[in-house]
């Protein structure tokens, strides 16, 4: 039986989940990390894990967006951890913020890729995860060891760091 | 100015903070990694960095926890994480739960050391700082992912991991 | 004063010395890490460290290629590494191989950046540090833990690994 | 059919393989990780693993170099690796020396394990890869990114490096 405090973690891809391919020297998506980083840490806490998508951020369409969001709607937990490339995850939580009701649902991504040296992607991940679980119904980011409103927050592409819009 | 919102970190020591002296063969604490490791996780939240003490937390006196305590309820900020080691953490959360008053303290540390392989020390961190930022006033202790108050929150020596009481 | 056991490493470039940028995605060169690679393995051998460039090598010039064939020449030690992109290694090491006299020459590089997780660049600089001491004057490549005479190799690109020609 | 140019790698334990153990933290030995050394940095060698022994190389007895001698002496290769701790390298290194004809055996190992952050163990492996197949036969250490005599080599204790003895 899942409570209500089990958290869903939906992966759709995005920096915190590419590896490089020696072959072609490119940042690919051979297959997700979370679950590799969630026994690294030992989280004990309920969680299931849904591997949507394994895409670029650039590259998501309204669609796929579309499709986060009935995700988000229809399941059946209360608490949802989204892991999202940078580039668009504000666009992303909008569409959530603005459509998700009585439930708080977290974006988080990385910079630097887990796979790689020097991540952020465990701190990060630390910080979506206290937080889906302190806050009330919402839609958030968290980035850069910040809490975002989704309707408060944008990426600086130059710093390449989140921040409040006001 | 240091604002509402800058977070105080007091480092104590522990396993988190603990290295290999590849002399020795022991675990030893020649300096404390919090400042790399907000460094790597490119965190943007204010925070004040205190080196207490560096130690294994079995070697913590009650003076040790006493000038926690009295740290926690002077300094000027009202949200604290205290890094500390993990075998007498609950301890010092219980002085601290007991006595401070109209702040958040978040405990955390690390079964891993953060400049081991595979450690859930930024992980852990992560949590703390979210935690720290969006619980109101009281003291906790993040480790596993899960959020802990002071007076229910036990470590189970076989497992390794923090544990409700009830 | 430098001796005959001294080694000169000529640092050129390629995936061994990559670095992930995080706000373009790209992988470039900031600097080169051999400094770092050879405190953190305690290597005690003398050696001079000359940074001449850092290329991929898929964008050296016949003009680099001359520039690392008059270093190796006209510099007073007889052994020396050079770490090299492997996508054009092979071309460097014939060049040279057709023209250096009396001097040990390893090129090594790696597949994984040093800076990444689960890198082969320790072990390759390894590989060459040993082969640079124990081998007759000759030029050759370290990759993939064999040692390969220049006019024998070549670089397999679809497994991406070094192999013998014959 | 396992030809000349086979390297026998025989596994006896000491720091290289050694894990932290987070619920006594104390440093054991779970398991080998030389399999997982070599996949990482993609050794295209033929080689063997034989895993003889786990243990702290001041742990070893009289009996167990007797057991490495015989393996070394009796085994179908003519070019071997030995992983060993660094405490006691240079006995086993000795009585080798003394009675080992005819082949290339080269001890190895590490101040820092392979699985802790910043460890020499795989630079340490392609020294000890490049030296078994580029020496004649004899019996040597490579630590320090250098090559030693078995009859000319000691560990400096205080500074924890490998030193000639003249």
């Amino acid at each position: 039986m899942k409570g209500d405090d089990t958290i869903r973690i939906l992966i759709t891809g995005g920096t915190i989940d590419k590896e490089y391919d020696p072959l072609t020297g490119e940042l690919t998506f051979p297959k997700s990390h979370l679950s590799n980083m969630l026994n690294q840490v030992r989280c004990k806490v309920r969680f299931v894990l849904e591997e949507m998508m394994l895409k670029d951020s650039l590259e998501m369409k309204d669609g796929d967006r579309e499709e986060i969001l009935k995700k988000c709607a229809h399941c059946s937990e209360n608490r949802i951890v989204i892991t999202h490339g940078t580039d668009t995850m504000v666009e992303t939580a909008r569409l959530l913020g603005d459509k998700v009701k009585g439930k708080t649902v977290v974006l988080v991504g990385a910079m630097i890729p887990y796979a790689f040296g020097a991540s952020d992607a465990l701190f990060n991940l630390g910080c979506a995860f206290s937080a889906v679980q302190a806050l009330q119904p919402g839609v958030y980011i968290t980035m850069n060891g910040k809490i975002f409103l989704w309707n408060n927050v944008r990426k600086n592409r130059e710093s390449g760091e989140f921040e409040e819009l006001t």
